[in-house]
């Protein structure tokens, strides 16, 4: 006998049966009271009258699909896949499209490897995008570069099941050889994209090579123009970039548009998702900003599951997953708050706490190369009268190139020093506007190469921060003179921490107290000193650059 | 250099520019007055002042994608796909999702492989479902039986791309092995559904199975429930079946439901083609009936599209297909006529011409079992008092049992014979309510077995319709005493003709004119009388059945 089809007929009892839900029907937009029978992990039947072996009364409280998140940097959390998945499941998060670029970066096709076992058999599922752009560009030193022959290979090992961000839009509209050789070694699967900015014909080329998403539309005309030209809007409201609120008017004008759009994370931090939830604050976001609520429920369930093709996901049917949440309303309201979460049929979260097997809990460091090749104080001595110097622009990450003394008020020394292979290649700079007042601070987060950078007002500080970062293996560091007076370790890639979010967002904020500089979140700031592919100066192993310019000297005169 | 980035850029000139086009934006919903620009049959982009070696004046009028049927029976026009293709493609088609269950009944796998291989290189794609039900029931002798390991090798061959209309509901819904065998054989592909009627719990167990679409809604209530279960909701528009104008609130009560929702033709014929059109004749109700043109337009391009999987069609955007069609107005209003049709960027339709390749254009009648096994006069003579005979319903494909004596008005004896392996097993009954004066009419177009019928007012009428229809290799045939009165061949399969549309509809015409009964469709009434899954009573080549009750005996006394 067939169980799943004897279930859903009521002649088998189901495994699990929630009775008395109101459904948040995402297919046809209305509340449907009925009960949910499960078996073996799906659902089976939608009505009255089921029996199971586990009974759940859900008292009329509103039911909803388990949430999707469609773009989202796992890394930038610092916390691992499974601390992850713990506290995004507790928020109703049943599915997150990851995009390890971060990782990738830092330990390249081992680090996937990693990425994707310690995500196995967790309270929510975690797909990966295979990361189309690591390096972000020939200024930066990964630990090594993942081209069109590593895209393939991740998707024939199984381990993605979209194309990462394409974030080397200026490549893929001219043409080039190898940012189309790895869409094209993607195949036939989502390609999700990354154009800031990009409109009219630059857009059409963008757009002809597959790529049919996009996060990065900031202004509701960006938007328009995307979805016109096929695109899958994705309304990305992160830590740093809160873009929902400007963009819902595309949703209010034309609701239909929800059919092709998609609200997502990208980045986020530990403290974000303890004191603001995940797909439930975006939710809760929307209703307060007057959406319908379920026009709101799908961007955040069906539509994500259409693009990804996540054929059985994304809302409560016959034969889809049991992913499903109840609320503690028995609405979709302003409260909007995730109280009982099922994953493949299971209860894995309720009331504050996560149920799920605890084997891939805390994942061990992986293996990391020891730095020895440490620069001198000897060596990272500059005699100059006038030096370009990066300066930082608050609120944004676009930054200056300004020209004064080194000796200039508020301008701190930076280096970075390669780290994935122990070449001791790095690169000297200074940097204008992090209010850094005594000692340097340093990181091995530094988007995207991820090697340490380190600034301070003085070399001793500077190389006491370097070894400690060698130290840790990564992390986060505060020196003054010879001595270490802040750390926290991310040994996992030096990236991500093992330790539960609540001591991540605590160790950090004391890192930032212990920084002691003028500007909110400085290890933030200087994450993003790296970044070569966006304007203006730029710092790497390599030294400066400037995206639009090319290589760029230190000393002036 | 990449030719479709630098031609999207306007750095290359294109293969093909429409200028002036006013673009219907099926993905925004609004015109947008602009050129496409065209290289090696994909789109490359969307805007202004692009050129390119041919060079077309849309002179402001509207521009749509191609038009997708997203379920089709070409066998029910009797024309071969090269002249269904011929056909649809004036009216703007450009994909037809068709399901070959005719061809697979009276040819089994060399039929598919013919319909597979006359339909390349044609004016639109004709994509097929793999048959699920075949025979329609155990009651039915088709060629041969495809089971799951048919359904698992068309789709290794590449011959299908989703799975037909699972006819067999009362299978699936009872967990029957061999239908869900079928099902999981097809795989990660759409699976299409027909279910008629079935409702709650039953519908539950039927869409448990995957099944997520279903054509054969005809109240609203029956279309909102099964949208609600998660399936995509195809409305019906074909000769016999025409839901579309019922099932419509269903869109204007919650326009979000166009989204996964499509239209569709189910079954035509070739007059209904000439006269009517294809899916521009769906558009023209569906506006008149005040849908938002742009919400109807969405139905037959892009809904279907994306439930089928077809990632490059469905829409105007970079990358995507170069399939579109211009209208003879400026916008999609109530005249909605197609004048020129691009598909894969050629010009292939214009004001009623079509060009392409005519490799295919006039397929060759394929293999065909001669039958020799013909029964005589003595064999079919019947001696009884009272019968059961088969009640025609005006209007309907439901049969009623009665019970008269066979001399009764408006009685007409009914032979089947088994054709496809010339076996001459044949099957005895009764029909009243035909209309037939005299003689007797044939064919072999019964569904779904695609035997010989004959209904005839004497035997020796009859035997002659047999031996007329043995001798075509199959068609329509008008027989009196000893001679062919009026014939039309079908030698493809016994199903299609190799003439042109036009031919085809008047042939028909003709036929029944020559046929002289008091209905008005004398062959699609008997087409219908063998297939065994419609209630009540039915007769195969093994005699008389009730899908509800089984064998059903000829003589009552």
């Amino acid at each position: 006998m067939n169980r799943l089809a004897s279930t859903a007929l009521g002649t088998t009892p189901a495994d699990l049966v929630i009775h008395n839900a109101n459904i948040a029907n995402v297919y046809t937009g209305v509340y449907e009271p009925a009960d949910i029978a499960v078996t073996s992990g799906i659902i089976a039947g939608i009505g009255t009258d089921y029996h199971g072996t586990t009974e759940y009364d859900a008292q009329g409280r509103a039911l909803i699909p388990g949430m999707i998140d469609g773009h989202a940097h796992i890394e930038s959390t610092m916390m691992t896949p499974p601390e992850f998945a713990r506290i995004t499941a507790l928020h109703g998060t049943s599915s997150v499209m990851a995009d390890p670029h971060e990782i990738a970066n830092s330990l390249g096709m081992t680090g996937l490897r990693y990425m994707f076992s310690v995500s196995q058999n967790l309270p929510i599922n975690i797909y990966y995008g295979a990361p189309s752009c690591v390096p972000a560009s020939d200024y930066e030193t990964p630990f090594e570069p993942l081209d069109m022959n590593a895209i393939a290979s991740m998707f024939r090992q199984g381990m993605t099941t979209h194309l990462g961000e394409m974030m080397n839009y200026p490549a893929v509209i001219s043409g080039d050889p190898d940012a189309w050789g790895k869409i094209l070694a993607a195949g036939n699967v989502p390609l999700t994209g990354h154009a800031p900015g990009v409109s009219g014909k630059a857009l059409n080329a963008y757009i002809s090579s597959g790529v049919n998403s996009d996060h990065e539309a900031t202004t509701l005309t960006e938007a328009r123009e995307k979805l016109s030209r096929g695109m899958w809007l994705m309304i990305r409201e992160g830590a740093s970039f809160p873009d929902l609120r400007n963009l819902l008017p595309v949703i209010t004008e034309n609701p239909l548009n929800s059919a092709r759009t998609m609200v997502v994370s990208d980045d986020l931090t530990a403290r974000y998702l303890l004191e603001r939830g995940h797909m439930d604050e975006k939710m809760r976001i929307m209703i307060q900003e007057g959406i319908n609520p379920f026009t709101a429920l799908r961007m955040v369930t069906l539509s994500p599951a259409e693009y990804f093709r996540l054929y059985h996901h994304g809302g409560i049917a016959p034969g889809n997953v049991a992913d499903f949440a109840l609320l503690d309303s028995n609405i979709l309201d302003e409260s909007f708050t995730v109280r009982e979460v099922w994953h493949n049929g299971l209860l894995v979260a309720k009331d504050g706490d996560v149920f799920y097997s605890h084997e891939n809990a805390t994942p061990a460091p992986i293996a990391y190369t020891h730095i020895k090749n440490i620069p001198t104080v000897e060596d990272i001595r500059i005699n100059a009268e006038i030096v370009n110097v990066i300066g930082l622009t608050p609120g944004s990450i676009i930054t200056q190139t300004l020209q004064t003394s080194p000796e200039a008020p508020d301008t701190a020394k930076i280096v970075v020093l390669q780290r994935h292979h122990d070449t001791g290649q790095f690169g000297i700079g200074y940097i204008h506007g992090l209010g850094i007042k005594s000692g340097a601070i340093g990181s091995s987060v530094a988007h995207d190469a991820h090697n340490f950078v380190v600034a301070g007002m003085d070399d001793m500080s500077i190389i006491t921060a370097l070894h400690g970062l060698a130290d840790m293996g990564g992390g986060l560091v505060v020196a003054h003179g010879e001595n270490i007076t802040a750390k926290f370790a991310l040994p996992v890639g030096g990236l991500m921490s093992t330790l539960p979010a609540e001591d991540i967002a605590r160790s950090l904020a004391d890192m930032e107290t212990a920084a002691n500089v003028s500007i909110e979140h400085p290890f933030m700031a200087l994450s993003f000193l790296c970044l070569s592919v966006v304007p203006e100066l730029r710092i790497t192993d390599k030294g400066y650059c400037d995206i639009m310019k090319g290589i760029i000297p230190l000393v002036v005169r």
